[in-house]
């Protein structure tokens, strides 16, 4: 991890400690320089990171602000780390329908931009705090995901594939909202129907190669979503 | 506009008009600021703001490459500049279904921070390429935005406002799927308990004061939305 994301984490973690809330003001420069014990340039790569994730505001000659709305029970949809970990004071689980290793479905070779030989599929059910949030159809490539296995998918296979020291990098979400087929409305546990939000996801790594492609359907009632746009 | 944001500007029109694609690589740095003829470092400013709209990715020591999925039709979540901005290539109109100043209603003061005493309430149904596309509510401050009428409330707000010199920051949005109501059916030409994407978004001024507030009910067959998310 680079100094300064290493340094944004801290003072995330410290905002959050802190319990700031929207439009209170940072420490200066010079006194945030002492606390982490950096470089200027560090603290303002920090400041551009966390401006970045919509956590802080700048206001030059002024300041450094907090931005903080109520995000408990949302998710955060500009935030490349999962659910789980965007999730913390929450309890996520998963139910995995099915889990093999097989040749990529035709519609999914286009996401991997051709370059794809075989591919983990996963279905699951997740859940928070024990309510049904999604069902989600995942494909992970075995040429960057080698091994994965029923129990990571019952847990956070972001964090697993983190713990392999591979670097997610950015990704690409089309939403779409739906009426549940049959077959969805049933493993929801709603009517046939019912609304829905998609999500399909391609997840890029650093090096910019696509590695996991998936389509999330949510639980209209279970599922709420926050974005916080930058300038 | 800052130097940086003019040429962050320019470099984005110039992929659109080279019709650059995902992975096509930019010139180097040299190359750019020859073009450009700014110093290096506001070419990587402004490639680093680039990166946070999610128009590129760099990666150390190989060059910078273009970010660029079909965004064609799909409502960009992570832009502040209003639909018209986004959708250059499309025809926005809007009805106008009533504009009057009022007190604001109880339930809009938090968004203000309770500093709030007086807003344009604006309700309009819009179109995208003459489909409708949503049902919006939105709440504007007169004490920001001074005056408005039917006219400028049939093209995008958005653009009269920044012709005004009002320097629009950040925004927070909430994302929930519902059933419309009968009444938002009609309007949205759909039948009752049609799934539909409510965003409710407060959008702030540089300086981090709220000045507006709005509702958007979207059309579930016309309305699709996509995100480019950074690390």
């Amino acid at each position: 991890m680079l100094k300064y994301d290493e340094v944004a984490t801290k003072m995330e973690a410290q905002i959050i400690a802190d319990g700031l809330t929207q439009g209170d003001k940072l420490p200066k420069l010079t006194e945030l320089m002492a606390k982490y014990a950096v470089s200027k340039s560090t603290i303002v790569k920090a400041l551009a990171k966390l401006e970045q994730r919509g956590l802080i505001y700048q206001i030059q000659g002024s300041g450094v602000f907090v931005r903080r709305p109520k995000l408990d029970e949302h998710i955060n949809l500009i935030n490349n780390n999962g659910f789980t970990a965007d999730m913390v004071k929450h309890k996520m689980t998963a139910k995995v329908l099915s889990l093999k290793k097989i040749a990529p479905p035709k519609d999914m070779i286009k996401y991997f931009n051709g370059d794809v030989k075989e591919v983990y599929e996963v279905k699951r059910i997740r859940y928070l705090d024990d309510q049904i949030l999604c069902l989600e159809e995942s494909y992970f490539k075995t040429s960057v995901v080698p091994f994965l296995n029923e129990q990571i998918a019952q847990g956070s296979i972001f964090n697993y594939v983190r713990e392999l020291g591979i670097a997610i990098g950015f990704s690409d979400k089309y939403l779409n909202v739906i009426e549940l087929s049959k077959k969805e409305a049933k493993l929801l546990e709603l009517p046939e129907k019912a609304p829905a939000l998609t999500i399909e996801e391609t997840y890029y790594l650093t090096s910019g190669e696509a590695f996991d492609h998936s389509k999330t359907t949510y639980h209209f009632k279970n599922a709420k979503f926050f974005i916080q746009s930058t300038t």
